[in-house]
C-alpha cells in the first residue's frame, strides 16, 4: 500500500492535527510548508497554503498552475484558486471567518511572508504554533514505513548495481550519475539528496559533492546515496578501499563499523536520541578516534532527508516505535580521507530493524 | 573561465555589497541564504552564516562538517567554526562588535530563526535589509554567463540524446532518468529541478512530475529539463507530438510557438519584464487561447532556477544587459494536454540571445 492515494491516511492525519489544535487552544492552523501540506492532503505541488480548523475546516489554496493537479491529488480539503498570492488568500479567508487565534509555522514562514500576511490580514491574531505537524510526522504510519522500506530497497540495489565501477580510473561524478540513474530505473522518483562520492583526501569533507576526480588505488571512497519514493527518502553510506589496506587503515574501518553497530544497537523504543549518539562516540573514543568524528551520529528520515529527531550528543527526544533514523558515524582525517557507514533503521518494539542491509564486509576492492 | 575558483569575482561582489550597505546606512549584513553565501564567497555548503561589514569585515561561520570544505572553497572571508548554531555565533559576534544596525535577509530568515537570534543577541539592532544580494545577482557577470551558457549547451545536448526514445511505449519516468543521466554524463553537476515529462492529458498540469505512464500515439509530450553547472542553472522545454496531428493541434502548436517567439522578441535592455509577458499573452489572445495560458511567461535564471525578474503581466522591473531569463508560455487544456515551449535567453545589447537552441521544428514524431 502506498502512502499516496490512500485517502484514509490523509483524513486520519487531519483528525490528529485537529486534536492537537484543540489541545493548544488554536482555532486554526495556517500551513505553508509544502512537505506538511503533502503529509496532510496528498498534494505534491511545490507551492500551496492550507488552513485547518479545530472545527473541521480544511482548505487548500493553489495558484492556477496547480489547480488540476490539486483536484487530482488532494484529499479531505476544499481546493481554492489563489491568483494574487497564496498566503494572502489564506489570510483574507481567516480574516473573513473571524479566525481568532490562528497558528502559523514559524520554522517555515519567513519574516517577509509574516510581515505581508499581517499587512493583508490585520485582524487575524497570528501566533507561532511550533512544529505541530512535524510532531505528527515523528512516528511513521504503516503506509509511510512501506514507502521508506521500498526506497531503501531501491537504494541498496542501486549500490549493488554500481559496485563493478568501484575501481581506479572511474570518475566520481560518473559514479554519482550511474547511482542516480540506477535508482530511477529501479522505480525511484529521484535522488533524495545530491549523491556524495568522495575519494581519497576529498573524503575528509563529510559533505563533499561528487567531483571530476578519478578514483585511485590506495584510497578510501565514501558513497552516500538515497532514493526517494512516494515522497519518502532513504539514506545509505558505505565506504570502500581500493587496493590492500595496511593494518592502520583496517583498524580505522573496524572502528567506524563497530561505532555504527553500537549506535544501531542502542536504538530502542523509549531511549533518548542522545544515547544513540553517545554509543557511537564511546566506541570511537575507546580507540582514541573521538576527535575525528566531527558531526552528529544521525537524524530522522521521512518526507525530508533530515528531520526529527536529531541524533546528537545532548538530544533529549525519546525514540518511539515507528521512528525512522539514519545512523551514520564517521571519521575524517585531513590529508588521508574519510570513512562513514550509515544505515536507515526503523525503531521496532524489539529494537532497530536495518532497512538498508548493504554489505559492510565487502569493503576491500583489490 | 568558470565562476568557481575565480577569487577576483568574489572579491568584486563583496565590494559591490559594501557599497550597497553604505547607501543603505547599514554597518553590517547578516547573510543566511546559502545561495547568497556561495555568490559572495564561493563556499557551496548547504549551511552557513556570514557577516559582511561596510568597513570591510567579512566572516563565514560553518559547522565542523564544513570546515575543510570552507577553507578550500571560500574566498575573501575569515572562516569561523560554530559548534552551537551558525546564526547564534554570528549574532554573538555582532553583539561583541557593537554592530549598531545590522541588516538581515527577511525573505530567507524564518520567524523562528529571527526570534532565536534576537534572544541570543539582544543588543544587536536587527533590521530587514530587503533583497540586497538578489539585486546584485540580477545582472550576471562574465563568469556567470559562461556557466549558464555551458549548462544550457549540456541541456540541449541531453535533449538531443534522448530524442530516439520519444516513441509510444516509453515510460515518462524512464525518459526523465535518461535525461538526467545524459546531463550528468555530459558534465552537469545534476538536474537544476525535477525533470518534467508529461504526456497526453497529464500535460495539462503545468508542473506534472514524470510518472509511470507510458507514452502513447496521438499525444503531446512536454519535456522540461535543465542542467546545473558550477551552481548555475539552465531551463529548456520542448513539446513533441507522437503521430499525425490534425489541423487543430497544428494550430495550437504554432500559436504557442509564435507566442514564445514574440515574447523572446520583446526581450530588450530597458524593457519592463511585464512587457515580455504581455507579448506572449497578446499572441495567444489573437487566437482566442489566452484563457488556456494559466501561468506567467517566465522568470530569471541563475544560481536559482526561479529568480528575479518575474516575467508576469504587471511586473515593472526593467531588464538589463546581462539578465538571463526563461521564456516559457504554454497552453493547457483539461483532457487534451499541454504545449509549452521554453528557452533560456540572455539579454544582450542587441536584444535576446537564445542559449538553448534546440529545434522547435522537429515536433512531429510519426
Amino acid at each position: 500500500m502506498s502512502a499516496i492515494g490512500d485517502p484514509k491516511s490523509f483524513v486520519a492525519r487531519q483528525a490528529r492535527l485537529r486534536a492537537r489544535l484543540e489541545e493548544k487552544g488554536l482555532s486554526f492552523l495556517l500551513v505553508s510548508n509544502p512537505v506538511n501540506i503533502f503529509y496532510l492532503t496528498g498534494f505534491r505541488g511545490s507551492a500551496g497554503a492550507a488552513v485547518f480548523g479545530a472545527a473541521g475546516e480544511a482548505l487548500l489554496w493553489v495558484d492556477p498552475r496547480y489547480i488540476l493537479q490539486a483536484r487530482d491529488e488532494a484529499r479531505g480539503v476544499r481546493i481554492m484558486e489563489a491568483r494574487r498570492g497564496l498566503l494572502r488568500a489564506a489570510g483574507e479567508w481567516l480574516g473573513r471567518h473571524r479566525a481568532g487565534r490562528a497558528g502559523f509555522e514559524e520554522s517555515h514562514l519567513t519574516c517577509a511572508a509574516l510581515r505581508d500576511l499581517k499587512r493583508s490580514s490585520p485582524k487575524v491574531h497570528l501566533k507561532p504554533a511550533g512544529g505541530l505537524i512535524e510532531e505528527l510526522r515523528y512516528v511513521k504510519d504503516a503506509g509511510e514505513i512501506e514507502s521508506i522500506r521500498r526506497a531503501a530497497r531501491i537504494t541498496v540495489a542501486a549500490f549493488d548495481d554500481i559496485r563493478h565501477l568501484l575501481q581506479p580510473g572511474t570518475r566520481e561524478s560518473d559514479l554519482a550519475a550511474e547511482i542516480e540513474y540506477r535508482m530511477r530505473r529501479r522505480g525511484a522518483e529521484g535522488a533524495a539528496f545530491e549523491t556524495i562520492v568522495a575519494s581519497g583526501p576529498r573524503g575528509a569533507w563529510p559533505h563533499a559533492r561528487a567531483s571530476s576526480k578519478l578514483l585511485k588505488k590506495s584510497e578510501f571512497v565514501i558513497l552516500d546515496l538515497g532514493a526517494i519514493l512516494d515522497g519518502y527518502a532513504a539514506d545509505l553510506t558505505r565506504t570502500v578501499y581500493l587496493g590492500k589496506p595496511g593494518s592502520r587503515l583496517r583498524r580505522l574501518y573496524s572502528a567506524v563499523r563497530d561505532a555504527q553497530e553500537q549506535a544501531v544497537e542502542a536504538v530502542r523504543d523509549g531511549v533518548r536520541a542522545g544515547e544513540v549518539d553517545r554509543a557511537a562516540r564511546r566506541a570511537l573514543g575507546r580507540r582514541g578516534l573521538a576527535r575525528y568524528f566531527t558531526h552528529s551520529t544521525g537524524h530522522g528520515v521521512g518526507l525530508e532527508i533530515h528531520e526529527k529527531p536529531r541524533v546528537r550528543r545532548s538530544e533529549p527526544q525519546r525514540l518511539e516505535v515507528g521512528c525512522v533514523l539514519a545512523v551514520e558515524p564517521g571519521v575524517y582525517v585531513a590529508g588521508l580521507g574519510g570513512i562513514r557507514i550509515e544505515d536507515t533503521v526503523l525503531v521496532g518494539s524489539d529494537g532497530a530493524e536495518i532497512l538498508t542491509p548493504a554489505s559492510k564486509d565487502d569493503w576491500i576492492i583489490s
